[in-house]
């Protein structure tokens, strides 16, 4: 059984076969029996509730407060804002009907004559429910800002799902702020996508690029979309979380003016951002090896195991009672620690299962062991086993679960930079992506012609134009037409 | 514009106006642009979180886990458990269709080509799903229990809505468990009703009666439903929480079936259980007077507010200088204090708000008491106000926490205590409900018949038969057969 549970597709043989293996054989996810739609599973959801939490904390220390809109949209409120219903309102969940009725040859059939006069849309994105809202939340700028957040489900029907990273139903959040001046407003953006960017740089130790999306893959009805990019181990890079400046768009969609200071009436500005259920695919995908997952401590539901190997209930009994006095001290330093004590499971068993979960430190306790004060500590990321003294056991577990935490982070942040290849020609950027695929840092002309071409020629997509991109004089690496900054392409999920 | 916050509808006057007046004036919610659907805004969002963050608590402590199911439930699904079709596939929202398309008049319509193979309804609930999940999740006892809850929003196309108390779409937590035997999920479902009484005694300050449902009454689907009823100020009931045992019910209709510990194959024991927004409802309509709401300070989101009364920016500044050296050592506590030093609101104006708000403490400085160290206290369950020494005011604020959570229940108690009258006769059942309302503990027959009679006849239903309804020999107050305990009626919401 052991054995059975170590058997992922090794990630050089199949990537994506051994991403899948893993999510569902670590207890993350499956899919449900309604096409396209997931259940995530306890342990997944366990780290998805780590993550919520620390998201939470961030939106609530930068002055936001949650609240909760309805799921489902009056369908003629997406075609208000022109460039949001080519973006949102096709491929949807449309509620037709309110009522089932027995049927004749038994079950049940959609009563005809409980059609609504309006369909309703299962929310995709709240944006326009909101703005509805808003209109009577707002009259003057005494009202304003409003920094609202929804932590909810929302759905888009998509053809080609994969668990966590592409999915109909997702959980997401999702922040909607209304502000005065438009300055305010692009802050309000550009501080959200840097408390992303933290979040995944020191939580989910995964180094991103943050930067503007072009007009083209901009969110639909936004001004400007700022983005974090993560690069996969694979060399495609997965887009992990937008926040966008939505200008005066949704305010004038939906008729939102307010009194400013000095008496004139003005549109509403506004912002939204969100990350999803997304971001444990990138967890996943970025740090995970052919054992198993890989999980950042700040985000591992269970940090420490304990497993005794033992003959017999009375020494099981004994080494139980010696692993909870060593669990005691942890777990009052906040340390999440499992004893795992089962006795009807083998330990080369208990082994895998802990690895293919990621769980960062295992402490295993023999006979020998007991005797001699020791314990061996093995960490998930290097898989390094070492005898320890029980003795400075939590300051040393302290340390090695911090280590991992900058070490995880160092690994995939030297992995990242290695895929950030700088190219100047078009048969560079061609063979680049082909052989070592990554971020291609190359200068664009900055035309959705040129960067549509791009992509019907290499499937590379215009991932962002980083905030840091220094201004240097160049050429386009596909029109040869000039350009003023380098930008970030890449094969992406 | 302090008077128009204050203008709630008097309690006495029009105690449903009063209630609505209320939910809308404090900001905790407000009806939608999407028929029977709530928007909850954050101070009411942020009483749900408070309920949430306790209960997760209390379900993680009793070795529950969180999980996610889908949304959408196959049609089909619902028919295959006969009670449960009846009861819930009937008033709900059914997807048909998949996306829409642009029509040529302008906005968007749906498309006749993206119809759906398969009806999705919207979950009202979310056994059917869960189930049919379980089914690959267990195998043989070892698999045994399966303890999980979801926090999630569920749809019920509810013809007559009332915010918090009856909304087409609402937010709740539903626990789904799987066990090997019936003893032990009968043992979940009873402890996950005491879980909810705890809570509802504890947190939410209110008294509650434990009991079964009638068969009539019964979750649809159940063998046993176990519910708490609450009494609100009015003399109305209001069922706050239910646990079900089902029994072998969706095993059989999902064909879940285990290897036992003997070798011989069984289905698998149900049990499920859920508090909802509806608890909102409940929390306001208990406690809350013609002033606004009144929190228990353990789920009230700020437990302490500070107002300063001052001249002038300088003595402004001065106070909450002053204000934020009191607010300091109470944080340290873990009480959440708000200082309120905005100058542009009156001071009169943010009294009356934070009484509509039901804030426990008020703490007001003017400056006399600047120079005297003292400080006016206000509680807000007795409305009494003293002058009290800023020395010691920790000790006395957390003091005056914790007895205005023990008052408020025990006012609660003695109201719903007053509020049980023990009735013998058909005439006085009538007298009673009428002119006094409340729960009315009566001897029933045990029929339905005659249960369906008495609702009939005054719209009285049957509440609960209590877990602690001691045997005693009696004839039903309304047919005069022979009954062996006495029954809980009441009108309610």
């Amino acid at each position: 059984m052991a054995k059975e549970l170590k058997e992922l597709t090794p990630r050089e043989e199949n990537y994506s076969q051994w991403y899948n293996d893993l999510v569902v054989k670590a207890g993350l996810a499956e899919n449900s029996a309604v096409r396209g739609c997931m259940v995530i599973k306890p342990y997944g959801y366990a780290i998805w509730e780590k993550m919520q939490s620390v998201l939470d904390g961030m939106f609530k220390a930068t002055g936001h407060q949650n609240a909760y809109f309805p799921l489902f949209i009056p369908k003629s409120f997406f075609s208000r804002e022109a460039a949001h219903v080519e973006g949102f309102a096709k491929e949807c969940a449309v509620v037709t009907h309110y009522r089932l009725k027995n049927a004749p040859e038994g079950g049940v059939v959609v009563d005809p004559d409980a059609r609504l006069e309006e369909e309703l849309i299962v929310r995709p994105t709240s944006e326009t429910i909101i703005w509805n809202t808003y209109k009577n939340w707002i009259q003057s700028y005494r009202d304003l800002p409003i920094l609202c957040n929804q932590w909810a489900n929302v759905v888009r029907w998509e053809m080609r799902t994969r668990l966590f990273l592409r999915t109909a139903e997702f959980l997401w959040q999702e922040g909607h702020t209304a502000h005065a001046t438009e300055a305010e407003a692009i802050e309000e953006a550009q501080k959200m996508i840097k408390v992303y960017a933290d979040f995944a740089e020191k939580y989910m130790a995964l180094p991103v690029i943050v930067g503007h999306k072009s007009e083209n893959e901009r969110f639909a009805g936004a001004v400007d979309t700022y983005t974090i990019e993560a690069m996969m181990q694979d060399g495609k890079a997965l887009q992990s979380g937008t926040s966008h400046f939505l200008g005066q768009n949704f305010a004038k969609a939906f008729d939102v003016q307010f009194a400013t200071k000095e008496g004139t009436l003005d549109y509403v500005w506004a912002t939204s951002w969100g990350v999803s259920t997304r971001l444990m695919g990138a967890l996943i995908m970025a740090h995970s090896d052919n054992n198993g997952l890989v999980l950042p401590p700040a985000l591992a539901p269970i940090q420490v195991v304990m497993i005794p190997i033992y003959k017999g209930e009375e020494e099981l009994a004994k080494m139980t009672e010696e692993l909870e006095k060593i669990a005691a001290p942890l777990r009052a330093k906040g340390i999440s620690v499992k004893v795992d004590n089962r006795d009807n499971v083998r330990s080369g068993f208990k082994f895998a299962e802990y690895e293919l979960k990621g769980v960062p430190v295992r402490l295993v306790m023999g006979p020998r062991d007991l005797s001699n004060g020791t314990i061996e500590l093995m960490r998930r990321d290097t898989l390094v086993k070492e005898s320890v003294s029980v003795e400075g056991i939590v300051e040393n577990v302290e340390a090695i679960l911090a280590d991992m935490q900058t070490s995880i982070f160092e690994k995939a942040k030297a992995h990242r930079d290695d895929m950030i290849t700088k190219v100047d020609t078009w048969e560079e950027f061609k063979e680049v992506l082909e052989t070592k695929g990554g971020f291609i840092y190359a200068h664009w002309d900055g035309t959705t012609e040129t960067e549509l071409a791009i992509k019907e020629a290499t499937k590379a997509t215009l991932r962002c134009i980083p905030l840091d991109s220094p201004e240097e004089d160049g050429v386009c690496v596909f029109s040869g037409k000039p350009s003023k900054r380098r930008v970030i392409f890449a094969k992406n999920y």
